[in-house]
């Protein structure tokens, strides 16, 4: 059923938001070393990276963004955005991205979870967004179609997007983690699912992964919100970019997942203080919403 | 969040399939004991009903319903289908419906799952139809809406239907079960999730609950295939008023959920001698589907 994807066609694209990655690129090298990685440094981060040996990369900072783009525009590629980047650079079929806050999650019988792995998994076995499995990931080893199913659907279409979630810090709005500061999430749902057609969903770009020659030209940080910090709950360039690559799914009748994998989320930042600059996003997603509920895209598109 | 419910709010029904209920009633009681029951008899099973002693019951069969809806019509309520006239009796505002094939499942770490607690919980706290939480249900303890969640919509809607899930044997169709005759379900997916607006669900009759008041006028055996028997996979019954029930949840502004709690299935019957009489259910499901999935109902319905 899933097809068969060459270590070659895949890209990891990592934003370095802080210099010394020492750790999280020694945690993930079992899972990345395979593969050629991209690291592109926030343009706002002064000091030199520090990245360990014995990996297949390329680095990108302020220079290769004002060179490729131009200067005037490189404030968009600043922060989270910077990995966008590196989607835009990328000449390989896939591309995987976690924030550089994220170390390996473990599973509830302990043994550590290969995100990308899985990732791939989502990406190459079907999606089926037009009918809900109530079994999940039909795909997955053990699971088949509930009856009632129509036949008709359980081919399914093809999947373009993969969003994982977190364990340990979920990823809250900044008023629900200054709520619930001391919250963390430990539930492990052990599934996958496809987002069904015409529902909208928040995509986090903390941990995803996609097929970059169907959706890549739709993931660009778009949405940069004034006063946006370096802390995940302050941004919402990704929740943006992920409801135009949801419209543009369902137009093209492609599929999205979410799910597996789980990667473990480290703390980072101070929630109250981010209080003051969040509720733009909050306040924008009230306004943007009914928008992406009712657009249409001509179907020449 | 949750509205408190009465233990005389909510009616237990059972369909008897087989005559004795022994086992299965001693199994339930810890769960089925403080709570009304309505056993509704197979108008075909000719045997007396086995029922042990303890409980709060009210046992229907064929001269009930001969006398409430005129012998003509009591086909319509032999086989599983049976359940539905315990659906037009209760005067109960919820509604708890489990097959008689079913026993108590244990969640991962050996602890018996109540499945009327969790249905209760399910329908007493709100659904988010509108848009997808990528934690599963918000409301779940230590959950919450995740970030790009649009305020307006954390209050959610109420929940008429919830559907259970079942470990052990899976709820197959006839020829995924003859197929995969060896095939059991051993994952255990620790979520409960309000299925989208405008999705369409195979919703299962075999682990069930709802509001009766809500939707239960729904809730009938409209469809009744040709030569359709004791097996779960020879019916079709529970799917096709699934589906009506999804429309009017959709149409009316309530919510479906899926997901937990699970019961346990055991095995009964010959999927391979199934076989013959399944593929009407799966052809019809083809065509009704695009029926379903165009179909309005008018604003003042």
């Amino acid at each position: 059923m899933s097809l068969a994807i060459k270590d070659d066609e895949v890209d990891i694209v990592i934003g370095a938001l802080r210099s010394d990655l020492t750790t999280f690129m020694n945690e993930w090298r079992p899972m990345f070393s395979r593969f050629h990685v991209i690291i592109v440094k926030d343009p706002d981060l002064k000091e030199e990276l520090k990245i360990p040996e014995g990996f297949n990369l390329d680095v990108y900072g302020k220079p290769d963004i004002d060179q490729v783009v131009g200067s005037s525009t490189s404030i968009l590629f600043s922060g989270y955005s910077c990995r966008y980047f590196g989607y835009l650079v990328s000449r390989k079929k896939y591309i995987i991205s976690v924030d550089d806050d994220c170390l390996p999650a473990r599973d509830p019988k302990g043994f550590l979870v290969d995100a990308v792995a899985q990732h791939i998994s989502n990406l190459t076995n079907p999606a089926t967004p037009f009918f809900f499995n109530t079994l999940y990931d039909p795909y997955a080893e053990g699971a088949d179609f509930v009856r009632g199913y129509p036949f008709s659907l359980r081919g399914g279409v093809k999947c373009a997007l993969s969003c994982g979630l977190w364990l340990n810090l979920a990823d809250h709005d900044a008023p629900t983690q200054a709520l619930k500061a001391r919250q963390r999430n430990s539930r492990y749902v052990d599934a996958v699912m496809t987002v069904p057609a015409r529902s909208l969903i928040p995509i986090s770009g903390i941990n995803i992964a996609f097929e970059r020659e169907a959706v890549g030209p739709a993931l660009v940080p778009a949405l940069r919100l004034a006063g946006e910090g370096k802390c995940r709950w302050e941004t919402m360039e990704d929740i943006w970019s992920g409801l135009c690559v949801k419209i543009v799914c369902d137009h093209l009748g492609l599929g999205v997942k979410t799910g597996l994998p789980y990667i473990w989320r480290t703390d980072r930042g101070d929630p109250i203080a981010s209080l003051k600059k969040e509720w733009e996003g909050v306040k924008l997603m009230e306004e943007v919403i009914p928008f992406f509920q009712s657009v249409r895209l001509p179907r020449e598109a």
